[in-house]
């Protein structure tokens, strides 16, 4: 049996691209003999659709398009994922489901078991979960067919009362297909093979597992879709980062080949069971990620240039040779705006970079500008001593000439705060925190660092100084970040331990920290929810990333 | 037997405030000879703890506190809300539970067994359902103690397959105890006493449901806890908006009295079913609701003064009027930013405003400090056009200026975006859009209008000509809120059947708006969905506000 694993990018409610693209692939499928083809978890609407779901239009157009992909199904087995009504009246009214498609019809729906609502998901919001469970017969073979999540709950502390598998293991299946749309984190990739591979190796049958790719607004879907034998070994591996179709043909016996060339691979870090962080863990993979999510946010969104405040610092540096490589070093505008508490380094580092990347830069005072907010205000600060306030003006400053310049020309500002600045609110609220899409919040600083080294790997892109010189946010004389935030090797670590770990002030100091560090950084963390609340979406590459996979309460008074 | 219900106001992850009020209201309940006293669902760390309860930390604390307070039940008997750990090993590792206090000892613990996970809810993400129910024997009696949502589940399509209060009622209970944390909309509180009720008559037993108070961020709780008689008679009904602690006599028979006289509550609009958004609907309860919502946002905050940028618009005046009547007079600066495009009007009517409200105010020009901007961008705005990114500057400087007073002074910069605005995205990012909480985000503009003559129900709180005069932004010569957008009656109700109604562009075509002007407003809700993701909490007065409680993909192309 010739069974196609297309890895597709798709674009959430746009049922019209998305189904062109999912029939594209049948077609190819076709006209290379497959019996089958496997697309990814919900790939007719796309992955995460959100509270679009609630919207019976939404369905509707969803079950049109399934419609149209099932007129294709001829000669050639087709299966997608898709939302199903529950027509039960009691429970959610949806299922979140695979349709296999056959002889132009729908020859079989199957359910989502164990929905993820946890992080970034959100999935009990919307479906009810599956509650029997039916392998699917074709071509005399008979197939376990499962959606994403439903092969996690492994372990001895599993999250879902029931195992799907261990149901549809009941009917004697000859393999197992599934549908996912499992993002990535630095982690997740190893992660992922092991769950696929425990799998196979707990039922002794071989897995097809097709994966998403493509980035949607926070959430990158790394694809590196996965084949495994019925005797546990390795033998497809899809591209990681961008789509991908491969055939595989499955024989009598269970063995399975190829007759495409697999892609090589970068070794992934052992990254199961971390418990510190490590800077340059899967350094390439999150370069990768943030690549693809800068060029999807702005692809899906129809914006094509962008603008960045350059500081001649670490982050902007960072952010600008990122952008560069993902929107070509035409579409990305590099603007200085020193002050008069900016040292030189900062405009010849900067303007360095930029030389280097040959993308256009320009330079703007903010003198004037904020000498007229002073100006203005000083009937109001008269007597009092200059401080957040005034740093916090010209820090909005900037933010307002970079948002003017995107306004004018339709350019997306892109952020270049770090996860560290974010998680202490070392930042400017419509200052330095604006922008439409944050490039590095999902970073600590020493992974900034880490993403320089590697940005460098071949040739000095950022200029060497920028790695040198101590941060700074430079809004007043001398001011350096060790000023206000402890050491970066010291906050960095302590701030995994709290966030990624979710580690309380008793654990951290017993594993070494300085208990009033401990209790003033988690106290910076929790006071400052109210600044993230109002941040932009961060590219997710960890596994706890600000944003929709972190919900705090702003009126609280946790640890703070 | 004498039970009391406390309806108090919680503080989330303040575990020592939230412990000594409940140990404050034993205390009392017990001098007057109480049996047994009911609190609200999960009172001991505050609802809702959304991601705290993530942190094993953060269930030791609460555990400690109920430790706490279980030696206070020595001769009355203590129902409290707290998350249990789950010592099963599958599924989630928490419950939401109901702790039965007495004897100096936890009796019995019951756990909830319908989680919301819609709107603002997000209980699947913490909680495992509970898998068995069991009445509380308590002096003679058995109680059916379920926990908010598990009372909900009625109706011919409900949410849940299973109904807790079914299986309870197998055992004969004598009475229902409801703890809930229940929130306001203006709908919901004529849903609730509805559901309350509906479960007497389905189940012929009284009830006492207690219901929390206070606001939560964004969320109200509204309080309005309830008692039926086993005939379906409303016998107690507590405050709505504030605290307040009342004692029930249930007699042998089924019937209760109180000894407290009941408060008179206004007559409730009966929004159920309500297909078209009625701008005057239960209007003071909507006004009560947005004055706690301020209060106790600057309360749990830390916070006492306010600032609000005064257009001598109508937004900024209902918000102006709402935050005096929250933090009193003296506690509210406004300050008016006039440019060359304000009207005389502008300025005199919010002098007038401010003149009746006793507030301090004052003026900043920001023609200097837009000057300056303009003249350092004239380089790249040179040959082009002035429009949308001359306009964001005014308002940028307005919101800099506006932050920069309230950074020197700790003051919270209130925001007075309206929900018609927010929708269509009429509004600048980081200038009128900024702010730590929105007072007026939930509300239509109609329903702002109708705010303004509910305030200005006694007296001309608000100058007459503020709400007689055309809505406009004033970034342009002669720019009027009409020249972008439909007319806001028709906006209005265009909006709701979308947003609240979740109804899908041809279902809105059916009800006779223009084609047309669907396609063009769907539009412009879904492409500002970026915006309104940066944007400030806003109080929750209706059954569907922008925020946690609807989540939407930005990089989607659905309707746009």
């Amino acid at each position: 049996m010739k069974i196609f694993l297309a890895q597709q990018n798709y674009h959430i409610g746009n049922f019209e691209s998305n189904t062109d693209k999912i029939i594209d692939a049948v077609r190819k499928a076709k006209l290379e003999n497959g019996d089958l083809i496997v697309f990814s978890e919900l790939c007719v609407c796309g992955y995460p659709p959100r509270d679009f779901l609630y919207f019976d239009d939404f369905i509707k157009k969803s079950i049109q398009a399934i419609h149209k992909i099932k007129k294709e199904a001829i000669g050639i087995a087709v299966l997608i994922g898709a939302p199903q009504r529950n027509t039960v009246s009691k429970g959610k009214d949806l299922f979140n489901a695979a349709y296999f498609l056959n002889d132009g019809e729908i020859q079989q729906v199957v359910q989502k078991t164990c929905l993820p609502t946890y992080d970034v998901f959100d999935e009990n919001r919307y479906f009810e979960p599956a509650s029997d469970w039916n392998v699917i017969h074709f071509k005399g073979k008979k197939i376990a067919i499962t959606i994403c999540e439903d092969i996690w709950n492994l372990g001895e502390n599993p999250l879902y009362t029931i195992c799907p598998m261990d149901k549809l293991f009941i009917q004697q299946p000859d393999f197992m297909i599934n549908i996912s749309a499992s993002p990535f984190d630095y982690t997740h990739q190893s992660d992922r093979t092991e769950v696929v591979k425990s799998n196979v190796v707990k039922y002794g049958i071989p897995m097809f597992y097709c994966n998403a790719v493509g980035s949607q607004t926070e959430i990158v879907f790394d694809g590196s879709s996965l084949v495994f034998d019925k005797n546990g070994i390795l033998c497809g591996s899809m591209a990681s980062f961008k789509e991908d179709l491969q055939a595989f043909i499955l024989n009598a016996d269970g063995s399975i080949n190829s007759p495409y060339k697999q892609e090589t691979k970068t070794q992934l870090d052992p990254a199961v069971n971390q418990t510190a962080l490590i800077p340059d863990l899967n350094i390439e993979l999150i370069y990768e990620a943030l690549i693809l999510g800068i060029k999807d946010y702005f692809f899906k969104m129809g914006f094509k240039k962008a603008i960045i405040g350059s500081s001649g610092g670490i982050d902007s540096a960072v952010t600008l040779a990122l952008a560069v490589e993902a929107l070509g070093n035409e579409n990305v505008t590099a603007v200085l705006m020193p002050s008069q508490f900016s040292s030189n380094h900062s405009v010849s580092d900067a303007v360095a970079l930029s030389k280097n990347l040959k993308n256009p830069y320009h330079t703007i005072s903010i003198q004037k500008i904020n000498d007229a907010f002073l100006e203005e205000l000083a009937p109001f600060f008269e007597g009092t001593n200059s401080g957040v306030a005034e740093e916090n003006i010209q820090s909005r400053s900037r933010g307002n000439l970079l948002m003017a310049i995107a306004n004018k020309f339709g350019f997306v500002l892109l952020n270049t705060s770090n996860k560290s600045e974010l998680s202490t609110g070392y930042g400017t609220l419509y200052g330095d925190m604006a922008g439409g899409l944050s490039v590095l919040g999902d970073c600590y600083k020493l992974q900034v660092y880490a993403l320089a080294r590697y940005i460098n790997r071949n040739d000095e892109v950022i200029p060497k100084n920028i790695l040198l010189k101590e941060p700074s946010a430079e809004l007043r004389p001398n001011q350096k970040d060790s000023d206000s935030l402890p050491d970066y090797q010291i906050l960095d670590s302590l701030l995994y331990q709290y966030i990624e770990l979710a580690k309380g002030p008793e654990e951290i100091k017993a594993t070494g920290f300085n208990a009033d560090l401990v209790d003033r950084v988690l106290r910076m963390v929790n006071m400052n929810e109210y600044k993230r609340n109002q941040f932009c979406p961060i590219i997710r590459i960890s596994p706890k990333a600000f944003g929709v996979g972190r919900r705090m309460p702003i009126v609280g008074k946790y640890l703070s």
